[in-house]
Formats: structure tokens, sequence, C-alpha cells
């Protein structure tokens, strides 16, 4: 008897290298799947539609919002993210585990749901070199990037309900250390 | 701020590998210590005084025992086994962790001290592989390795206490099962 798979949320600030450590996660294991979320906001150079996001209309996410079509969604900077539930319970089902990429406010309402769920919190290094990361990635303005370096202040603050920290120092390590998570959660005895 | 070191607990039905695999979870990463038990029981081929247990007398064990000096002990087939307690605490203070060997009984009896503690209890792969260990290593009449095998279905019945069950099924995964299940101990968020 296959038991249910178990679901892993990932959240980050954004700069802290989340969505590389993701995608190699991923590729180096056996047995776990991703979650592609849907959102509103443009693709970032080098993203791929239908892989990092399903990016989508406004009309389009409210449709679907209005139908329950999400398992969890939020606003962010005036942009709609979310995350199809449908896809994701099917792979749980089948005994597969779904890694999750989604921010603080999403998985706050994923907790108050019932499924085996694991939550990680990637961590930058510092804030001064988020700070670099943003600067050196210059897609956003300098406004823009004061106003993510508070949000990212506030972020922190949820990460006691988080049930693991990665701090993303060197790439492998930190992708180490996810790896370590995802193989120790499935030698976990569940009780109940 | 270096915080405490985790006290990780590892049990098993003896003929499941567990000896070789502590010596080899322990080289193979850093940052983690052994608790050497002490034992009244007679040291088996291969197994060296002061690195896999150290042997004592029965005089001597009591006495230690009388003073408190152990963490914990059992008597297991009229034999006396026993945990130091000062080593450990010196260990754990440090902020090192510490790997402890010890019976289901053993085990049990630290479930109930304030530490910060991870359980684990290694799997034969098959009761069937573990009787064909036991028969191989020929250090034990076929009366007692009946009575070990009644005694291991026992022990089994203790597994939902645990925290992490890993399967030694081929040692290297083993191995990489218990290494992760440290890396993602070390990487826990521990409230309160």
């Amino acid at each position: 008897m296959k038991s249910n798979g178990i679901l892993f949320i990932i959240s980050a600030p954004s700069g802290s290298g989340k969505t590389t450590l993701i995608s190699k996660l991923v590729d180096s294991i056996g047995g776990i799947g991703r979650s592609i979320s849907m959102t509103t906001r443009s693709p970032r150079a080098g993203e791929i539609d239908g892989v990092d996001y399903i990016f989508i209309g406004k009309g389009e996410f409210l449709k679907r919002k209005k139908k329950g079509e999400f398992l969890e969604w939020a606003k962010v900077f005036d942009e709609y993210y979310g995350t199809p539930k449908k896809y994701i319970k099917h792979l749980v089902a089948k005994g597969q585990d779904v890694v999750l990429n989604i921010d603080v406010q999403g998985a706050m309402k994923i907790k108050r749901l019932k499924m085996k769920t694991v939550f990680i919190f990637i961590l930058p290094p510092s804030i001064e070199l988020l700070k670099e990361r943003l600067v050196g990635r210059s897609t956003e303005s300098k406004k823009v990037i004061n106003e993510r370096l508070k949000f990212v202040k506030k972020e922190m603050a949820y990460l006691s309900r988080y049930d693991y920290a990665v701090v993303n120092n060197k790439i492998e390590a930190a992708l180490g250390h996810l790896r370590s998570i995802v193989i120790a959660e499935r030698c976990k005895i569940r009780r109940g």
C-alpha cells in the first residue's frame, strides 16, 4: 500500500535564489514534482511560461478564483498569485511528493488545510547580500527594491511558523540541505 | 551564539547492521560525536573496548548505577547496558551533536528527559533477512537466535514512539538516509 505524497511548501524572499534551488532540487531527487503557480505578473528575464509560472491575465485569474480552483491565492504588489488545487491533489494521492514555491501569505493559508505538509523557509545569507542580488538583477527600480527589502523583513517575521530554515549561502550546500529535508521527511514516522 | 547540540538516539534489533552504520555516519559527517555505552556483556568478535562499548564488570556497573552516573540503563538478556551522563551533557552543551546507540528500553527512558532529542529506528529489511544475518554471524546458538527474534518482534512494537525509521536494505542508501536526518534536524526550527 502506497501512502500519500508529502507537500513541501518553500517560501523565500525574492532574491534569495529560490527559483534556481527548487529546479535543482526537483532535477536531483526522484519522486518529487513541482506545482506550478499561476500569476498575473509579467515574466522576468529567463522565466518560462508553464515552467516557472503559468502567466495569465487578471480576468482569467479572477474567473478561476471565483470557481474555487486555487488551493491558495494571494495579491502581492498588485499582482495575483495562485496555486491550482487539482494537479497537486492528483500527484499527492498517487504517492508523489510535490514542491510548492509560494510566498509567506500563501503558505499561511495552506497551514490551515488537512494535508501532510512541510514548511521550508529559504533565507538569504544577509539582508545586505539580498540587496546586492536584487540590484544585480536590475529588473526593478531603486524604489521597488527598497519596498521589497521592507517586505522581506516583514516576511522573515513568519520564520517561526515554518518547520525548516535553509540559508542559501552556497547553492550546492543549500541544495544538499533541501535534499536532506525531503529524504528525512520520507523517513519520518507520522502519528495519526 | 551557538545553540545546544542535538542528541540522536538510534535503536535497532541486533543483526540490523546498526553498529557499522553508526560508525560510518559519524565518520562521514562533521560536528557529531558518539556516546559510548557501558556494558557488562562480553565483547563480540571485532568489537573494541572503548570504541564499540566500554566493557566493565557487574560490580563496577552497579556501583556507577547507584551513584546516578547513567542517563539511562537497562538489563537485557541478564546483562547491563548504561549510558554515561556526564560526557553527553558536556558535548551537547558545547553545541556538538551526539549519536547514542541504545536499545528500545533505554530509548524510552530518555524520552522522559528534557533535551533536544531525535529518535531513529533502524529496521532490518525483513525478519527473514535478520535471521539469516544472525545465523551468519554464528556467535549465538539456535536457541538464543530464536529468543532474539521473538525479542525483535517485541521491540518493533515501539516503532511508533520513534521519529524516523530507516530500513537498512543497502548500507549506502541507509547511510544516506541517516545523514539526511541529521542535516534536516539541524535545519529544523524549534519552537519553545
